[in-house]
C-alpha cells in the first residue's frame, strides 16, 4: 500500500521543478519497465500490481517495490488506462563529450514532449548515442516525453547544452535543413557533423543558421508547405545515416 | 450572434455519427480557411470574429458568414484557443478510381486521428493525390485529424475502401513495409502501385501481407524496436517518390 505522501510525491513528479528538486523521474508501460530492469538506469522505487510482482520476481532482486492494487496504481499514474507497473527512476548525468567519428542530433528549441519522445525513438532506430538539446527545448524527463520514446530514452543520451559552443568546441559541421539547401537525396560529406532539427514553428535560429556549414533540403513534389519536426528528423537521417 | 441550436449543431460535428447524419464537418484555423476558400469544397456557414471578417470581405463574397464574439467563438471551438475563423464544410464525395502511373498510398486500420492527419500531410508533401483507407481506419473528418493535416486535406482526396480488392481492380502492385523485406533504400521497381501502412500496434493484416508483391524493410541501425506510422510513411515515400 501507498502512503498519501508517496501518492502525492510520485504524482508531484509530473512537474519539472520537483523532478529536477529531487533528480527523479516516472517511467511506465511494461515494456519500457522491462528494458529499464536490464539498463544501467538506478531504480528508486517500483510500484506494481500484485501479478507482475509474482512475474518478475527474479527480476526486481533488491529493489524496493510496493505492491498496490489497480485502483492506487491509477491514482499515481499518468495514463487513464495504466499498465500494471511504474517505477521512479534516478535522473542519470551524461558527459558532453562529442565524438567527429558519429552522427550527433540537436534540437533546437522543440517544445512539443510528444515531438521529442518521437525524435528521441527515431534517433535510436538509426542509432544516434548523443541528442543535443538547446536550453531552451521541452523536458525529456516529462512523463508524456518518455512515453513517447517507447523505451529509447534508455539508449540515447540527453544532454542540454549550448548547440553552437559544442559543435566549435568539438569542431563538428553544423548540419542545417532550410528550403533553400542542397538537396538531402544526393548530399555527400566525409565529415560526420552535428545534424540541428529547429523549433515546431520557427525552424532552427538565426544564430545557427548563419553559422550552418551544410544546409540540407528535403525535396517536395505535392502542396504542402512543411513536414513536423520529428518527419523531418526521421528523413534527414535516413539519407545521411546508411 | 449564433442561435442556441447553431452551438449545438456545431459542436455536435465533433462526433462523427452525426457528421455522417449531415455530411457536413469543421475546418478551423485561418491558414486552413485560406486555402479552403480557394479550393472546390462547398462551405455551408463561415463563422468568424469581426476583425476576420473585415479583412476577408473580398474573399466570402456569397457566403453565409455569421460574426461572434471571441467568446462565442470559444463554445464552439475543438481547440482551446480558437483562431479567429471556423467553418462548416460538406464533406465531398471522391471517386475510387486509381492511376496505374502514380503511387498510391493506403493506410490498414491507423487508428490516431493525428497520426492520420501527419500522415495526409506527409503524402501531401510527396505529391500523393489520392489516400485509401481501409475501413476500420479513423475517419478522416475528426477534427484532431483535419487539424493535424495543417490544410493537406484539401489537396489529397481520402477514399474508405477495401484495400485488397481496389488494388485486385487495379492491378495495382502492393507494396507493404516489413521486418524482412527488401532494403527501400535499394528497392526499385517500374511499376507504380499501391504502398501500404499498417496499424499503429500490428501492423499490416495477414491478408495484405500474404497478398505483398512487395515487401520493403525500413534499414535500422540502432536499437528501437520500431519506427511509427507516420514516420514509417515518411521514409517509405522519401525513398520511392524521388
Amino acid at each position: 500500500m501507498l502512503s498519501k505522501t508517496a501518492i502525492q510525491f510520485i504524482k508531484s513528479l509530473q512537474d519539472k521543478k520537483q523532478r529536477q528538486k529531487y533528480d527523479q523521474f516516472v517511467v511506465e508501460g511494461e515494456k519500457s519497465i522491462a528494458e529499464l530492469l536490464k539498463s544501467s538506469y538506478k531504480i528508486v522505487k517500483l510500484v506494481a500490481i500484485n501479478s507482475w510482482v509474482a512475474e518478475n520476481q527474479l527480476f526486481i532482486k533488491g529493489l524496493e517495490c510496493i505492491e498496490v492494487t489497480e485502483e492506487e496504481l491509477k491514482k499515481i499514474s499518468f495514463h487513464q488506462a495504466p499498465q500494471r507497473v511504474l517505477a521512479v527512476v534516478k535522473i542519470p548525468q551524461f558527459n558532453q563529450h562529442l565524438s567527429a567519428d558519429e552522427y550527433t542530433l540537436a534540437l533546437d528549441e522543440i517544445q512539443d514532449p510528444g515531438n521529442l519522445g518521437t525524435i528521441i525513438r527515431i534517433a535510436d532506430w538509426y542509432g544516434i548515442k548523443k541528442l543535443i538539446c538547446s536550453k531552451g527545448c521541452t523536458d525529456v524527463y516529462n512523463p508524456k516525453c518518455i512515453s513517447a520514446t517507447m523505451g529509447s530514452f534508455l539508449r540515447v543520451e540527453v544532454v542540454y547544452a549550448d548547440i553552437i559552443q559544442l559543435a566549435e568546441q568539438y569542431q563538428l559541421p553544423l548540419i542545417v535543413t532550410s528550403f533553400d539547401g542542397e538537396n538531402v537525396h544526393t548530399f555527400q560529406t566525409m565529415q560526420k557533423g552535428m545534424i540541428v532539427i529547429g523549433n515546431e514553428g520557427h525552424g532552427v535560429s538565426k544564430e545557427i543558421m548563419q553559422r550552418a556549414t551544410y544546409k540540407l533540403t528535403i525535396p517536395k513534389i505535392g502542396g504542402a508547405e512543411s513536414l513536423n519536426a520529428a518527419v523531418s528528423t526521421a528523413i534527414v537521417l535516413d539519407n545521411l545515416v546508411r
